[in-house]
């Protein structure tokens, strides 16, 4: 025996790579092409060495009213974290004890079956339609408790409300965590129904929208007795997720307004003649509503597109797993970066 | 039924008050009374928004690659987390999946017993003896894993290496963890054992003896496997714990080891003539080896002086637990907050 018996092995989820040259379009994962607002930059520069001393508020207070006073609830309703992952993988310790299996889309977040693994969460994966839909019928089955992004990635489907509300509405014994990573770019929220379903936790990032992914900010929202849950759950794994400086820049981005609109609504356009190009070179994809478009060719194999992309210094996803290893989720770049790309792909495909 | 009955109920750490006002004097969760080192303040200066835009690198290198240079060690041997609890919390997950127990001392880290309800781990108090020490054969049992922080906590006791040593040697089998969160202060580390015990995992932080505590950095440094398993787990939680700020500040500050040096030296100066102070003043406690001295007095309750310690702004620690009930564990601040202590006591116990 030795102590390698008493060890929880786990199969970590791959991230996207992440080079360090300066010289490559990277579009590889979701990340924003702008700066955080203005008022981060102005956050930052006031930020002294003396301010990191002392442990943070471990209530994480400012964060959490700023962001209750943002979304309209109550401070008792959110709960925030290091980036979503830290969110939700505690979201999985607190909420999916169950016997029964935690449901998901087969075509989703691959993070998802990681924390299963990791937490001995039975789960099943549930097959979206042949257009990457979710069909709430398939949801109507005994579980221990419900995940979905929305939209959905890799394939930036939104999935229409009605839809999602049936499933929240036919599990009320099941805690439903809607992931809205990428609600920003075109999608309505269901946050509303939040103070109507006391099992619907939604959850958010900074790091997409906000452009503050080396931040590390995420964020629930949900009934108080469910982020009570989760918060318990918090203070029983580290009492001080947030450092100082996350609070702080967290804050700040919250205060301006006009600057998160102004580049969100900037993505979604060139989100738009991107796709237009993406049509006119051969490539077709469900309607995007996340900052990427998730793109197959009608006689490129994505697989050869990718190395190829990578070749020239632009760096997309391509997973090779069943139903979509013969797409790349391609992350909305700026104009000038989106530019490059499609003149790179005429030339490449001869167009 | 209800949602609620998936859910993982816990009974969470209570940390030390993080209270607000500028006019206190808080020696209750050992921090440094001193800023961080002036290489922080440099970082700090030069870092600007647009650092945060894209993911941090997962793989913590540049942290890691320092942390490794510091101690000598390679960087497959280091870990770096949230602060210590994370990196903690993230092992108790890792390597204390047994039926048999887990061992730690009845009085210690009060977050040992949460993680071990929080992840289901079953554990056995070890008790001190009447001096608080460590005895290496209550140890020689059946488990599944020992934690022991050196010098623990709160009582600042430092085991003797050959005690831990011992420990180490006689359970093979277990993953051994070594707390060294106060190890700066004139105790000896045990790092140059984990080249010989494969078993063998020391923590440390950077909330204390480098005056980051608000940053939220914690490491661990261990054999290649200790450290592979625990990335795993990591890497099936959360890629990206480490913000871009976190892994900057934590590299300035291992660049300024004068620093460090001069204001750990400080601490352990004042705690010198503090500790006179207190036995002057009719309290006893075993050796400060800590930034903290874990005090009882001769006459006068324990719970008493913490209530009027803090109407007089002074912000101590106090636990209502058994064996401790009567003890105080006092930070040591800078000089002038330790002269107002000690005035204060002075008058307050009639000396």
């Amino acid at each position: 025996m030795s102590w390698d018996s008493n060890i929880r092995k786990v199969t970590p989820y791959i991230a996207g790579e992440q080079p360090r040259q300066a010289d490559i379009i990277k579009l590889n994962t979701n990340e924003s092409p702008y700066p955080p607002s203005p008022s981060v930059a102005e956050c930052i520069a006031g930020i002294i060495a003396d301010d990191f001393r002392l442990y943070p508020d471990p209530d994480c207070k400012s964060l959490v009213h700023a962001l209750a006073e943002y979304h309209h609830v109550k401070p008792e309703q959110v709960f925030v974290g290091v980036g979503s992952d830290d969110v939700l993988a505690l979201s999985y310790l607190t909420y999916f004890n169950s016997s029964q299996p935690l449901l998901f889309p087969d075509v989703t977040y691959s993070f998802y079956e990681v924390w299963a693994d990791l937490y001995r969460v039975p789960y099943r994966v549930i097959p979206l339609d042949d257009d990457f839909q979710i069909v709430a019928e398939d949801y109507h089955t005994a579980n221990g408790g419900i995940i979905i992004p929305n939209p959905n990635a890799p394939t930036g489907v939104f999935a229409e409300l009605d839809v999602l509300e049936d499933i929240v509405r036919r599990n009320r014994d099941s805690v439903v965590i809607i992931d809205e990573a990428y609600i920003d770019y075109g999608g309505t929220t269901i946050l509303p129904l939040i103070d109507k379903y006391d099992n619907l936790l939604v959850v958010r990032t900074f790091s997409k929208s906000r452009a503050m992914a080396g931040v590390r900010i995420g964020y629930a929202i949900g009934s108080k007795r469910l982020i009570k849950y989760l918060s318990d759950a918090k203070f029983a794994t580290n009492s001080y997720t947030m450092s100082n400086f996350s609070l702080a820049v967290g804050v700040a981005s919250l205060a301006d307004e006009a600057d998160f609109r102004e580049k969100t609504a900037q993505i979604t356009a060139t989100r738009t003649w991107f796709a237009e190009e993406l049509i006119r070179l051969g490539f077709s994809f469900p309607k995007p509503m996340g900052n990427f478009v998730f793109a197959t060719h009608s006689t490129v194999p994505a697989a050869d597109l990718f190395i190829t992309l990578k070749k020239a210094g632009i760096f997309v996803r391509y997973w090779n797993r069943p139903r979509i290893n013969n797409h790349l989720r391609i992350t909305i770049g700026t104009d000038e970066e989106m530019r490059t790309v499609t003149e790179f792909l005429k030339k490449y495909l001869g167009k």
